[in-house]
Formats: C-alpha cells, structure tokens, sequence
C-alpha cells in the first residue's frame, strides 16, 4: 500500500472514533454536538499539521485554506462531518477526510512545480448538513451560498430550545471568515442506495439529483378524552396522520416500480398522553422521483387524500411548509471532467442519479462542481451499519485527487471566480 | 346562595388558579409540576383553617384529617388536581374540593352533635391520577391500596429522566404519614361523556368500570435514508404503527355504535429525523367497552392486524405491556347509599357506567365506596373547554355531603376497617 492510502486510512479510522457509538462501527455526531466539536478541534490540528489555515465563518463552516498562488481563488473541496443519530461513519465524514487528503497530496506536488497552480487549495466541512437536531439540512452551505439568511439559521432551534448560535458558541466553531473566492468546487460522497454495487461501478459520476416534493403537515383536531368521548365526536388529529403516513406508502405502489419514494421520518404528537385525543400532529412528508411528472402527479393524488381525511376524520390539515424542486442536473463539463479522470485511473465509472441532496446541490448553482460516488454495501445509509470496503474508499480518494488536480490547474475555470461566504451580520 | 355554597365557590374559584393557562378556562397542572405543588401548599392551609390536620404519605398522597371520635377509623373523601396538558379545571379537582367542602359542612355539623360521628373524617388529594407525566395513571392511589410498589413509583421517570421520588421532592411533598385505618371511600367526578346531560340526570350513581384492554406496542423496524432506500428494502417502524392507528379506528365500525371506543394517545418515534426511516415506535391504544366480550373480540381481530403488520410491512410488533380488566363494578350498596341520599334531596339520579378509571376503583376493592357523577357540558375532558355549570357543581356537593354525612354516621361500616396506606421503605 502506497504512503498516501496508508495515511488516509490511519486517520479515517481515528476521524471515525469521534462519536462513535459503543458496540457498534457506526457514530452519533449530531451538528454542533460535543462529539462534532472534538472532532472539528482533531480536524484543525490535522489539517494545520499539513500546513493548512484553519478558519471557520459564521455558521460554523470548518476551512483549511493552503494558498500556492498569492491572491487567487480557491479550489474547495470537502463534505461534512455531522450525522443523523446512530447513523454510519461514512456518509459526510469520508467526503471530508478524502477531501483533505487529496489536498495533502496535491500540497506536495504542487510545491514541487509551483508553475501548475493556478488556484490555491481549500477543504471545507460543512457545519449540519443532516438537518436532524437543526432544521433546514445543509444549512452551513446554504448560508455561505446565500441561500439562508445567517441570522435565520444562528436562531433556529432545536428540540431543546437551544439556538444553532449558542450550540455553536458551546464547541467554539463560530468564527469570522467572511467570504472567499471560489473558482470550482468537489465533492464525493457513499452512494445512499445499491445501484453502483450492483452494476459493479466503482466511480458514480452524478448528473443530477432526483425531483423531489417535501411537506410540513400540521393536523389539527381537538384535544378530549380518549376513553370516555363518544367516537363520532372525536377529531383525532394522530388518526388524520396516521392516515397520511400510509397514504404516502400505497401511493408508491401506483406508479413504475422505482419511479416513487415516498417518507414520513418526523412525526410529533401534542399533547402526546395515554389518555388524550391529540390536539395537534405536525409530519414531514416526502415524495422523490428521478421524474418530475411522478412528483406532479403524485403530489395530485395526495392532495386528494388530504381532502378526504379533511372530510372523514374531521381534522384540518395544513402545509405550514412545502419546497419542492424539478429533476436538477450536475453541470455537464463537471460530469465529463470527472469521467475523464476515472478513464485515465482505468476505474469503473457510470452517469449515476444521486436521490439524497449533498452540499455539493448548493455550490453547483454558484460554481462549477464535481460529485463523486463510491458505492455502499446493500446501500446501507443513515444506520450504524452503513460500509464500504477500503478498496472503494481509496479508488474515490485517486479519483478525487485527479479532480481537484485538474481544477486546480485550471479546469472548469469561470471567467469570474464567485465571491462567496457567509457575511457577518452587523 | 346559602353559606356553604358561597364558600364553595368562591374556594373554587381560587383552586382553579393554579396553573390556569393564559387566554383560556383551562388549566396545565401535571403531577408534581411547580402548579400541582403551589396549588397543594394553598390546599394545606385552607384545611388547616377549617381544623383539619394535613399529613403527606410517601408518595404525596396528601391528606387533611378530622378526628371527631377518638382512635376511630376515617371516611376517606376526595380525588386528585393534577391534571392532564392544557386541560379543562374541573375533572378531579371538582372532587377534592367538593370532598373537602363536604367534610367542613360536617364537620360543624358533628361538633354540634357529637353523638352522631361514628368514624372521623378525611379529605385525600391523590397524587398523579392522570398519568401524563408519570405513568402509571392513578399512582397515588394504587401505591396506597398496596397495588404498585412504593419504590417502583418513586423509580419511575418522567420524558426528561425525572423521577417522582425527585419531583416530589422539589415541591416537597414527600411525607411520612404510614397508614390509617379506613372505613370507606366516596368520590365525585365530572362525567367524561354526556350521557347525563342528555338524559337531565343531575347525579350520576356509578355502577361499574367499562371493560378496557391496554396495549404498550414497540414496532421495530430498520433505520435507513428515506430518501435514497429502495422502497422494497425499507422496514419502517413508523408506517407499523400508523397502520396499528388507522386499525383501531376502523375497528369501532365493526361493532355497534357505542360499544367499543379505541384510542392512541400516544406515539414516540425513534429517531424522528427528516431523513431517516424510523428504526422504533412506541404506541400506546386502547380498546374500552361496557361489554367484556366485545372487548375479546375486539383483541382478536387487532391481533390480526398486527400479524398482517408484520407479514406486510417486514417490522416487529411486540407487546411491551399490556393491562385488561372486564367490567368491573362498585359494590350495589354504594350505589343504593347513593341513591337514597339523592332521592331525599329531589335530585334527578340515574346509574351510571365510568369509561375512565378513577382512584375510586382502586379503593372500592378494598374499601365500601360510593362513586357519583355530575353533568359535564357536551361531555368535553381533557380539554381547555371543559365546564360544568355551578348548579350542578352545586348539587354534586350537596349529594356528596349526604353521601359522607351517612358513611361517617355508620352507613356501610364493614366489621373490620382496612388498614391502608403507603408503607415508607426501609
């Protein structure tokens, strides 16, 4: 094994103690958790130990910033680090750390030939990209591409009541770089899903990200008691999302096999008591396509099964929130650039659909970017057992590195790099 | 209005302060909550001021005692005010301040004529009957009729890991009263339905208990994206448990309108994020009816639902606790007591089915008990809106003061008293 697998795998087997979940192979590392914040204070050590600039914004975004040419934009590169509760080691967190060691490499050339730079090196790993303690997901990336407001996103709260700003102010990860810019952006991620494996591809260039249509329900319905009230005079709001719940499964089996996922992941009951008729249930639903005609449809069919527990279960259901978006490509160059690197490194490589969002959904609006996949054996994702073989981690690692080799030394350049960064509020 | 009317309601007025929800009738005074303690300090001294001696047991049952007749055994008469969430004021803080009402006006009486008192006389404001923050429901009353261990009440912990014995404690409501010999028990209740509203009984005689079966479910399923997971791989905790809601509701409409109310009051689910299958789920339902064979039936076809949950949808269903009790009813003398004290106020009566438990089935197994009713407005409990008009409030005092007048005077005596009460550890 050659120094620079052997590197990476020594530090992603101690990056993935951070949290990790007794007598398992999986982590717990929820955003800005105690977990999160030791292993950001590991991570600075290791990348300032490569002669990296640690600095992080005001949302918490993690930057090791190594600058090779005086002044010009900067490459990024990276992932994030946090998880969804008991979720595997994988997922974000081999973005970063292959990210970072592609950098460490490229370092090395790079001061080896300075005359092939033309942009310097950046490694980010994005601050709650889950969304599970913090609501949105991926909202370190959404605020650095102006997406979110900066105040929005330091005032949401979690289940507790502590603001994403004093969660950050507890490990020490909100910090003052302000904007940088950025000439290209990659990323790679464990495929969420068991195509590659079954295909036998070890390289998924991805080209898009699956439509999707997501909700906020609330169900309101009226508080009694759950005993003695006669049936007839019940509103029950947990029985109208009960309802939903498994409208959304039998939804799927009226469309092509594969063409519909459907999930209810949150649901949360007031007053949520043995011997009380809920008042209120709030549920996110989601429908998501590789089409949007499935989810225009779907979304149609649903609407009607609102409609009927409306009139049936005597509760209201409202959408307090709803974000949906059309099948949304990958830029083409970036597909190709990456395909050509996995050609000259003779992996397998495949056009692969990514049906999870990723940091990288972001950033692709603002600047050229490239999403790489390894596979995931059976798929396995957001569960402690979630695995890829180190084979597969250290071909993504190869591929990754050719990426960011030729974006740093110019490919995919834009005539006007972005100035992006999350600005600090007065 | 007479004396004691106008003292009633004016006490009344001030019980129902504690922890009156802002903009609404209703009250949030869960068990041991910072309200329960401040409303049971206010308790203390108002029977304190009419001559009663207050003593706390172990589990904060707490007790104002009358001894009239030296060394004798106690009528016992009372309920619980705690109280569920956001709930209506009346439930069974009407019945412990009726209770203590009742034992004022008898109290004056038997000092005038002290030859009449056969027993003394106690008001009791049982400690957590509602089971929302504690469970199980009716602790106080359970842990004093010897039906639940002391310690395994005080071990029990609320949603955020507090325990009675800790709870307790902050409001300082734990005490040593050991045990006291009991003659026999009446309570009154607002009724949870509206029956007697319909039919104009002012003065509901309770008969019996509805039969009930009381399942705790944990469905076990398997985290995973909820996104990126093919459908076909998913094992989804939450979609069991809908199935199980939507079950016991449509189970109802296989029987006789009125015969079987099904119920989940509550639903937990692991780990509740956005983008993850749901791996666990708690729920509880219940299955009521005024006939125990409707409840076999019942039972047999809920199991047959859960093994098609299980065949269907690839998730574990267990039982994790369960409880039944066919119906089950109040001694016939009670009921006849209760009858003749109503019939020689003029007041309309009629027998009376309970859907829900009150601390008086605990105590009628032990104990000769007598159990009344009074109307509630459109049967509304456990919610903000509940109401009760002053008339009838009014009446039920009345009815509850012959009821204890004729228990203190020797009616019902059984040959050797019980001696109950919460035996403090070792």
């Amino acid at each position: 094994m050659n120094e620079i697998n052997e590197s990476f795998l020594t530090d992603w087997a101690v990056s993935s103690k951070f949290g990790a979940v007794k007598g398992t192979n999986g982590v717990e590392r929820q955003a800005a958790s105690a977990a999160d914040g030791e292993q950001r204070k590991w991570f600075e050590g290791l990348l300032e130990g490569h002669g990296f600039t640690v600095k992080r914004d005001a949302i918490g975004n993690q930057f090791g910033l190594l600058e090779l040419v005086p002044g010009a934009p900067f490459v990024l590169v990276g992932s994030h680090m946090d998880s969804q509760p008991t979720a595997g080691r994988f997922d974000g967190a081999y973005g970063v750390m292959s990210g970072a060691h592609a950098c460490f490499a490229l370092a090395e050339e790079f001061r080896n030939h300075p005359e092939r730079a033309r942009f310097n090196l950046a490694v980010v790993n994005w601050f709650n990209e889950e969304g599970s303690r913090f609501k949105p997901s991926m909202m370190g990336s959404s605020v650095f591409t102006g997406k979110l407001p900066l105040d929005v996103a330091l005032d949401t709260v979690d289940g507790q009541g502590v603001s994403v700003r004093e969660a950050l102010d507890l490990i020490d990860e909100r910090g003052d770089l302000d904007r940088i810019e950025v000439a290209s952006y990659a990323e790679i991620h464990v495929q969420q899903g068991r195509s590659m494996e079954e295909d036998g591809v070890t390289i998924g260039l991805v080209n898009a990200t699956w439509a999707a249509h997501k909700f906020e329900f609330k169900i309101t319905g009226e508080q009694a008691h759950s005993g003695a009230t006669a049936m007839p005079d019940r509103r029950d709001a947990l029985l109208g999302a009960a309802r939903l719940v498994v409208a959304a499964r039998e939804l799927v089996d009226e469309f092509e096999p594969g063409m519909l996922h459907t999930a209810c992941g949150e649901l949360n009951v007031y007053p949520n008591s043995p011997v009380v008729v809920a008042s209120e249930v709030t549920l996110l639903l989601d429908l998501r396509s590789p089409s949007g005609d499935v989810i225009r449809d779907a979304y149609e069919k649903l609407m009607a099964t609102v409609e009927k527990v409306r009139q049936n279960d005597g509760v209201d259901v409202e959408i307090i929130a709803e974000h949906s978006w059309d099948q949304n490509p990958y830029p083409e160059a970036g597909v190709e650039l990456a395909r050509e690197v996995a050609a000259e490194l003779s992996l397998t490589h495949d056009r692969v659909l990514t049906v999870a969002g990723h940091d990288s959904t972001n950033m692709k609006d603002e600047v050229p970017t490239v999403m790489l996949f390894v596979p995931s054996v059976n798929g396995v994702s957001h569960n402690l057992d979630e695995f890829t073989h180190d084979d597969d981690l250290l071909a993504g690692l190869q591929a990754l590195t050719g990426v960011v080799r030729k974006l740093a030394e110019g490919a995919l350049a834009p005539e006007n790099p972005a100035v992006l960064g999350t600005r600090v509020s007065s």
